[in-house]
């Protein structure tokens, strides 16, 4: 067992029962200091500042500036031992058992901040950002609206995790507000395309993982390998102009109906920190070329939940579950580098939206809605097809066993009018 | 006009009369040296250390660190003003009737450096790649040989400059080798598909134009605007795996079929020092939309030539011109930002594959040799319907008039087998 995963450990910060940030998550963001940045990590309601911990010694080995900068790549190029043996070490730290901090010349008041007195910021720089399709529900919901219910999969979806390149430079923290993106559409019954605001506004409730540095370019990982180079996981929406995306869309793939803004939860939560919650995935059915073949439990047990809210309600929309994924990230991060494309640092690939088996558990507001036939009700009255301009969209997401939670936190977005 | 377009400048270094940088180029990249790196430009068959003549004064209001990083971004995030006023500079610095910079106490031997004498490096940190679809020419021969040659065009082609993200990561500089690249492909006759080494791998020709610092996400620049973000161009190989890319596009678009490699000529020649070759560009009908209608001449006269090299032989395959280009920079830059998508300093979009209306100047192999159903015979009694291993693809740009010729030098890159 990981040591940080140590169902018995408790800290000496004190943690609700119920808390989604127990000493067995210890997930890794930015926070904004009075000077700049710094690496963070939180325990219950607390903010952990690391850069003041590692200037302290409280690390060793670690570079002295490797906290300090605006993002956490530097740290992600290290390798996953190291991440490990740094996640243990604060574990250890705050274990109720260990003085060592406690007793130390370090003020509390240095390092350890309320979570409603810190500001987060974009943890990684994103160098380039994948969007997988992994969803076989999800997958099947868009070909069966879009295209032939009985043929609603195309031939290559069940051969190979199919995904595409998505903007980078647009990707948001949560509570960033999200513009309408305007842009060009057609109706079914014009010739000719008209430009304005988008009509059709969604979300797509994704979760996507951030990498360590990989191999050289023309290099492969294996799925064997693959999940040595993941460090963490954030909730991701990805949000989409429905009615641009498909007017655009084809031969070469989704551009302005999605790259107006993508929005991620804080705290990114260590594939270690998942460990517990591996499940096994659906049956893959053909079999996989052997590339794409794996062994043990490659898919986590995550809870996922999307509400709106506006200033009168909050209304759950969606629950669905990480598991339901077809393709799991080992292999998705094998396919993506098996004809010798690199990886970086900080690259971040989302999942795709993730469908589950029932009617509730679609992930966006276009298979939620059934293409806008299948209103949904709010409290208030009204109904929703897709977003509203102020409609604030909500995701959350959590693993839980007979011993604690481990928690993502939110993403969480209002949706504002076009400019 | 721009001062260091004037086209009776001389420099006092010497240039050859046909040499594609005489002293009204000026072109941008970076140069490794002893210590690091340093921005630098071309006179002739000189490479000039720009960090060191700004180290020593001779630009005044210019950070003094700005020349010494890795890559020119902090460079391009300043504003057009900036880059036009310190091409001027070095031009009069060069000028043959200015003894400021030759008079100095700073030794030749300090800041100019004979090209074979000189490494150049990635000149730019690409933050996001965009790839267009802009050749009306290629975009009919692709649905010609695809689709339907009486409806070869998708219907948004005419409406908007289709486009797509491409990957950063895996964008190298001229000389690098590529290695044929493995993937998943179908053959027609089979049901299921196969891995293994592409067996048609492709060059496409293309010209990418480098951002500067764009605005906020949400924000629009209209095509009045555009050129003023576009800092340079610079020559581009989208390499292409066609095998791989036809089985995987369909419904995201191109995603391992092009991730695994594209190749970039080292200078950036600015927009400023192709300013005298702007030409009118094709008649664009029917009428756009008024968010990307412009005014001006905004298509450039660029003479594009594409060779394929062995041990034993250079045979010109293609000669195109970025001039038949559809949908100008202009417009690709105002549609990508339309919907409020942000670009940074140092982003690259790509033109998509150059063709030209006759069938020698198509802009790849595929087009070249019609699917290859047409071989091109090569000078050693070969053929070639796709590239093979070890052929080397070498492309060339320059734009000329009576006074002078602004070259882009090569983008040169050898096809190793696959790993």
């Amino acid at each position: 067992m990981i040591a940080a995963n140590n169902p018995n450990k408790k800290s000496w910060i004190e943690v609700d029962l119920l808390s989604e940030f127990p000493i067995q998550n210890i997930p890794f963001s930015i926070m904004k200091t009075s000077n700049g940045f710094a690496a963070c990590t939180r325990i219950g309601n607390f903010v952990i500042n690391l850069d003041v911990l590692n200037k302290n010694g409280f690390f060793s080995n670690l570079s002295l500036e490797i906290f300090s900068s605006e993002f956490l790549n530097d740290f992600l190029k290290l390798r996953k031992s190291v991440w490990r043996s740094v996640r243990n070490r604060i574990s250890d730290l705050f274990d109720e058992n260990n003085d060592e901090l406690r007793s130390s010349d370090l003020n509390y008041s240095e390092y350890l901040f309320n979570i409603d007195e810190v500001k987060l910021t974009m943890p990684v720089k994103v160098g380039d950002y994948t969007d997988f399709y992994s969803s076989k529900e999800h997958a099947t919901n868009v070909g069966t609206m879009f295209r032939d219910p009985n043929n609603a999969l195309l031939p290559n979806w069940l051969h190979m995790p199919v995904g595409y390149h998505g903007r980078s430079s647009s990707i948001v923290l949560s509570e960033t507000p999200i513009n309408r993106p305007k842009g060009q559409y057609k109706k079914e019954d014009n010739d000719q395309p008209e430009f304005g605001p988008c009509r059709l506004l969604d979300f797509e409730l994704e979760v996507a993982f951030i990498t360590g540095e990989g191999k050289p370019l023309g290099q492969s990982i294996s799925t064997k390998e693959s999940e040595d180079y993941i460090f963490g996981l954030v909730l991701f929406n990805d949000w989409s102009a429905r009615d641009i995306q498909k007017w655009e869309y084809v031969p070469l793939g989704p551009f302005l109906g999605k790259n107006f803004a993508s929005s991620i939860s804080p705290w990114i939560v260590t594939l270690d920190a998942l460990e517990p919650f591996r499940v096994k995935g659906p049956i893959q059915e053909p079999n996989v070329l052997p590339y794409l073949e794996f062994e043990g439990n490659k898919n986590f047990d995550i809870k996922l939940e999307v509400s709106i809210q506006t200033s009168d309600f909050e209304k759950k929309v969606c629950a669905s579950n990480f598991k339901y994924m077809y393709w799991n990230m080992a292999q998705q991060l094998s396919h993506h580098t098996v004809n010798g494309c690199n990886i970086n640092a900080g690259d971040m690939m989302a999942s795709g939206t993730i469908s589950g088996p029932t009617s509730s558990s679609f992930g966006s507001m276009l298979e939620l809605s059934w293409k806008g036939t299948k209103p949904i009700d709010m409290p208030d009255g009204s109904v929703r097809k897709f977003l509203l301009d102020n409609d604030i969209v909500k995701m959350t997401a959590f693993s839980s066993n007979n011993n604690y939670k481990i928690g993502f936190g939110s993403v969480r977005n209002k949706v504002l009018p076009a400019i």
